[in-house]
């Protein structure tokens, strides 16, 4: 789960050229757009989700290991190859729903791919921060990490 | 993301008495089933997504480090607490689409955490695998974490 940002957009081309690169001998086919769609949605309603379950945790009781396993949860997404999800051909589309993706974020890889980054960084700092059980710090933390998702969402996603 | 297959069914119970534990100033609400559905369904459509990224490394050209990321973010998922998004009133209803949750999961939440523990156990194992990368050894370790997803699958999840 170490910071890798350029791997964001890396990533992004992995899967589509998997099926020229593959040198096995089963024909590898890249996901369609519509799992890649489902896939991406997917992964920030856990996001979502589990950003929940932290304030939740931070406005109540304070669990800390629920707290651990929600914040490892969030950076195991962040840093899982968001970017690939992105992939050309999923521009429009459905997944679960219409892609709630502007197309800005197509024409701009290169600030998706910063702004992704910075989401794996603070992700991945919580889950540290949450294992050191500090409650300030993950309060802290924390608003550094939806700072991040804001940040993206501002500028590359469509309301609901 | 240490094994911990008690917590998989104590984590059911952990947002149902949210709203009654809660000791801060804000109630806290328990999470509304669709959202709890919405959530399961997002979790194992991330699982199936990242095992296919697997698969098609070991079929075809290997890269390490993409292996490595998906193995992650299956070990965080298994363990992030699934056993929460069947809280009781998720037993029928919809997420993203209808629950494909048998009832007889809800009848057997014992056989239901075993499963899940298992799940847990061989997804951990196979991000250590994975980090190793020894390619041979993740065949065989993936052969064993699809096995604990089918034990489930044809115990408590119907057709799509």
């Amino acid at each position: 789960m170490k910071l890798r940002p350029p791997s964001f957009l890396a990533s992004t081309l992995a899967l589509a050229v998997l099926a020229v690169a593959a040198g096995g001998a089963v024909a590898q086919q890249a996901p369609k757009p519509e799992v890649l769609i489902k896939s991406r949605q997917s992964a920030f309603q856990l996001v979502a989700f589990n950003s929940g379950r932290i304030k939740a945790n931070l406005d109540g009781t304070y669990n800390k290991d629920e707290v651990v396993r929600a914040a490892n949860t969030i950076a195991a997404i962040a840093g899982s190859g968001l970017g690939a999800l992105f992939a050309p051909g999923t521009e429009a589309g459905k997944g679960w729903h219409d892609t709630t993706a502007k197309p800005e974020l197509f024409k701009d890889l290169k600030k998706f791919a910063e702004l992704g980054g910075n989401f794996n960084k603070e992700a991945t700092e919580l889950s540290k921060v949450a294992a050191g059980g500090d409650v300030g710090a993950v309060k802290e933390q924390y608003a550094k990490l939806s700072r991040t998702c804001k940040a993206c969402h501002d500028d590359f996603k469509a309301k609901d």
